[in-house]
């Protein structure tokens, strides 16, 4: 894994804070259980709206984590008056998702000046095992964020 | 666009049961508006909690829409037999999802005896007008249904 | 299909001159058969060098010729001092590439400051007829030309 | 990395031979280095008719080669009466590809019964420096081969 140097001293904080001011995140219980430079996890705790009749969690939820946990390891490497958008991301489904949780990992593969490129893995937790239940790429675009959102950070 | 024959000439009710046995179809507040053979048109209303803080729809549902649409849009072509199953999808998000709610319009563009392929257009609808939102191109694989689950639709 | 006003007005010269500066488009024998304001189509001839053992085209042609087509649907919208960068594309292969030539057209499906994005479909010709053989969806990057490469098209 | 376990002893015998019957491979001259189980890697050395203007390798040349990297990768896994096909690929272009020849490693990641998924990294070498050029994920379909390519591995 390639080492990154974070644009901004309080990644960590601000990546956090970014999190939860979007609804969805709070409304599907996602939680961030760790912040590193370009590499950020997630969980996802199972709940009875959030799974298919066959137990398994849905595809939109397991895309919806992979996408989150892709753009705040981005989100990890810029300054602080910059955040991310996502342009696109590719997503293989290998296996059902399923188990008592969700865990997400994403990683910064590649760091340029506007565009920002992750691989997201996606596992289940069942039993104390962990089973990859899907894969993803992903193009985040570095963007430059209005006044009013900046500096929020000091406000977390 | 492609004229396809329905494998089941159910399709439709099909599709309808099928949609309806998803909690997570529900619990975002989805729905059908038309089925046609190779095709899926559905809505998402905008809801409070599924809104990001700049009052856009959060792309796990823009996903979540598109997957769906794209997957009806499968199925309603295979045997009362049959299912399908997501192998993967790449989805481009081109605008902010926003307006009272998302029209997602999938259609197959290559139907295999054993993968079928969709594109999927999402469009966020504000003012009465339709803005894209987002496309997706998608990869489903046919699989047979488990004795338990075929026939499923004279019970709906 | 959307109707855009290209920036440049002479699009047409400047993308079939960037096209020639390519010594793989010209090696593969790849032609463009038109331009059109965010849309190119172009052909590539079959060939002894270019085919598999069992006479289909090779899968990194009809990907080279999609990633084209796109790319230069994308340069037919920018300024003269602009060119594209293929940021990522995906590409499903939905039938073999056979027949005597591959025919691919290139659209732009959205035009934004910094980031286009396209849809190509790759078509086999044979006995006449057109078959779908690839479907992409594409990425691009506008960047600015560094000072020596713009104005090239007085050139040509 | 995941250990996998191929299902043909000659696994390696017979991806060299399959990659020879191509000749496409042979045109653009790329060359197999290594063939473990689950992953394969190959170079392709700089040549003149193989880079654009500005000296990089061409993007489709990219595309091919990850494409039939991942695809040897899945097929080191599969019976001897058995090929694979691309389905599907995403290929992210993270920086120019240059120096004095590409290498690029597909490992699987995900071995299905009829489905294989690969991930792909491409190279630049230059000045004994390794960069990473691109990136991809790719969906493979198992097939059964028709009998007259079967125990072509003999008589390689």
């Amino acid at each position: 894994m390639t080492v990154f140097e974070p644009s901004n001293p309080d990644y960590a904080t601000e990546v956090r804070l970014r999190f939860r001011q979007q609804p969805y995140n709070l409304a599907i219980g996602a939680e961030i259980t760790d912040v590193r430079p370009g590499q950020v996890e997630m969980v996802l705790p199972a709940r009875a709206d959030l799974i298919q009749h066959n137990g398994y969690f849905h595809g939109g939820l397991i895309a919806g984590l992979a996408d989150i946990a892709g753009g705040f390891a981005g989100w990890s490497l810029v300054a602080a008056d910059q955040g991310m958008l996502t342009i696109e991301y590719k997503l293989n489904i290998v296996a059902p998702g399923q188990g008592h949780r969700l865990r997400a990992v994403g990683d910064v593969i590649s760091r340029g000046r506007s565009i920002i490129v992750t691989r997201i893995d996606v596992f289940g937790e069942k039993n104390g095992q962990d089973n990859l239940c899907a894969t993803a790429l992903q193009t985040l675009k570095v963007m430059t964020l209005p006044p009013e959102l900046q500096g929020a950070q000091t406000a977390g």
